[in-house]
């Protein structure tokens, strides 16, 4: 069953707040197998609400509308469903109590402009909200059903949860198939290099979607379809293609992966960093409970800090720089030697967009991993700005690390 | 001037990225006095995208997408639109070199699919990417303009601010009046608690908007209306409230205005960091040249390390935690003695889910720092999950520094 969404409010449209409702909504309607097809953003003025609504109720026979339903001159979802299909208000007085006995309870005369949040359109069935003073509201118009929820996200996701999903499930204009999904991630990939290849591999599946999403960490595969059986062998047959570049069939993060991988080896780690200024660090850190292998490290931005405290030499930055293999080498000595870590991670390069030469360009990273009695120094050259070459390089240390460990 | 917005984007639909692009879009037209009036999103389609753009085009004359413009399969906004309009398509050398260079810089032969990037309508205006494959292009169509950007964030911002804003300016179709805005960036303000002082002290001004725009680094007030002297007297006057709480009247980021006041009084920093885990390092290195007073860090995670590297005394950490003024104090002390830093930040606290007590709580922070003479620690509860812990601390920490060094 295909959905829609009209999401009400001034601010969204603005761009002065996020809507996260239609993404909360969009999940919890997914494993009902329902679809949100479109997802239509609209302001306060009721105009607006009415024609999106009439357009929507044209292409799908659910919607949802968010927001718009306050005390306020500014609030008119109401005021426009009604008027498009032409039911009239009254108050419900059960709502009505509610809401006075919330005012009652802070000892405040309840305004007369309150009273309008008990406004139901005729025949709408009602779901009391338990945290705010806005229903939650279903209405059934010729083979369609309109649900109107507060924009609250508390609130709505309350009312979503304890009450119109259920609804859902037991109303017969709704009809349900249930999609699998399972997420593949990856690490190292070129959607345009894999995707081809992993089409080709994945041919006599035709009716297994492939969504690729790409991120600063890594591509994310998603593979969907009716049948199980079917999506899981996409799976089995991408994870062979992939190889080692998969790092989880699970919604689990790098900095995740690493960290099982550091706790089953029962290994401590540390880091030593100069152009990621301490992303490693944070990205470790990331994940609850790091402290049972993440001992911490150094930040060694300016070269005296390499030879005071990691004790580079000074030959090796004078002779080869900074940004070089073997400065990266004896930081990861340098590392394990003060930190007593079994594993060391160690990152020197430039960030940009000052810095760069013709023989040392920006972008040039050299990361360094030691794991155990096994070590890898790469070179590595990153695009973007500051801030990605950044991430990219963290990213990339993270990886580097997990591709040794597995290997051990 | 009106105009309308359309996400394209399985994942945006489904929920498991939440869309972020359109309300960036949204501010940077607001200062161009042009009225989003819609936002669309729709999945990867070609049809729902084509019914999108028809539906829009009969509405307004500037239409913005983003997204489904990369090189697989999924990817069919550009051929929507052509369907659509009727334009051919064919490869744009400039931008097929750049995508091959991309390429040849990660000594990667360019797959065949990576061209597809290249296709670019008949007729459109080419903004190429320079920190991505993907360009920007814009397509006049019988008096209306339709914007195409990747739906990468970083991409999208970089595109629109380097050529389609400046494109908008000169064109025809586009009529705008000019709103003159003002940004005024603030940290460690409540909004409910300071708009409403603001907006009484703002009254006489009915024809300037004021903007509220939280963040986990502060919030930020947008001061816009028609008449320049106008604007710049609210600035003045919030100025005035607001106090030391602002900390910038430009688009810098907290971080950046630290390395000023750093670098003008020939100071060098360095950073002592347990909860955080390397964020302090890692924003305060987010700024370019940041290493003219950056010296490191110390990413004291293990008790281990802030005895061995800092110099934390064990009875310190036996008698009053690691979670403590006292521990702070000594990993001021001990950051200044080894880096030989002029000025110190160093965090320690909770960031949960787990190992918080009732006597210290997740969320429980201790931020000290230490410029010339000055010396202040403070203890901060935070609320969120583990990562909003994180990024408040480490904001916070900055912050306390720029307040020190202004009163210095």
């Amino acid at each position: 069953m295909e959905c829609e969404l009209i999401v009400v409010g001034d601010e969204l449209l603005r761009g002065s707040v996020v809507d996260t409702n239609s993404a909360f909504i969009a999940r919890r309607l997914a494993e009902l197998g329902i679809t949100v097809k479109r997802v239509v953003r609209v302001g306060d003025e009721e105009k607006d609400i009415r024609l999106a609504l009439a357009e929507s109720l044209i292409r799908v026979r659910l919607i949802f509308i968010t927001g718009g339903l306050g005390p306020t001159d500014d609030d008119r979802t109401l005021a426009a469903v009604c008027g498009l299909i032409n039911r009239s208000m009254s108050v419900n007085s059960t709502v009505r109590t509610r809401i006075q006995r919330i005012f009652e309870k802070k000892k405040i005369k309840m305004p007369r402009l309150a009273e309008r949040q008990a406004y139901i359109p005729q025949g709408a069935k009602v779901f009391l909200n338990p945290i705010g003073m806005v229903p939650g509201m279903a209405i059934e118009h010729q083979g369609s059903i309109i649900i109107l929820l507060p924009g609250v996200p508390q609130e709505m996701k309350v009312l979503l949860d304890n009450g119109i999903i259920d609804y859902l499930k037991n109303n017969k204009i709704v009809t349900y198939q249930k999609i699998h999904t399972a997420l593949v991630r990856t690490s190292g990939l070129i959607e345009s290099q894999w995707a081809p290849r992993l089409e080709k591999k994945l041919k006599k599946f035709p009716c297994v979607r492939i969504g690729y999403y790409p991120s600063v960490s890594g591509l994310d595969l998603v593979f969907s379809g009716p049948d199980e059986f079917n999506v899981k062998r996409c799976v089995s047959l991408a994870v062979e293609l992939l190889g080692d570049n998969v790092y989880a069939v699970a919604e689990k993060s790098l900095a995740e992966i690493v960290g099982d991988l550091l706790r089953k080896n029962r290994f401590t780690v540390a880091t030593a960093e100069s152009c990621t200024g301490g992303l490693v660090g944070d990205l470790i850190t990331s994940v609850p409970g790091s402290s049972d292998y993440f001992l911490g490290g150094v930040i060694a931005y300016a070269n005296d800090i390499k030879e005071n405290l990691l004790g580079v030499s000074k030959t090796t930055l004078e002779r080869h720089g900074a940004v070089s293999r073997e400065t990266v080498n004896e930081m990861l000595k340098g590392t394990v030697r003060i930190t007593g870590a079994d594993c060391a991670v160690a990152v020197s390069g430039i960030a940009g967009p000052g810095g760069g030469t013709k023989a040392k360009p920006v972008g040039l990273v050299y990361i360094g991993v030691l794991a155990g009695k096994k070590q890898r120094i790469q070179q590595y050259m990153f695009s973007g700005t500051r801030e990605l070459i950044k991430q990219r390089a963290a990213w990339t240390a993270i990886d580097q690390l997990r591709r040794v460990l597995i290997r051990l």
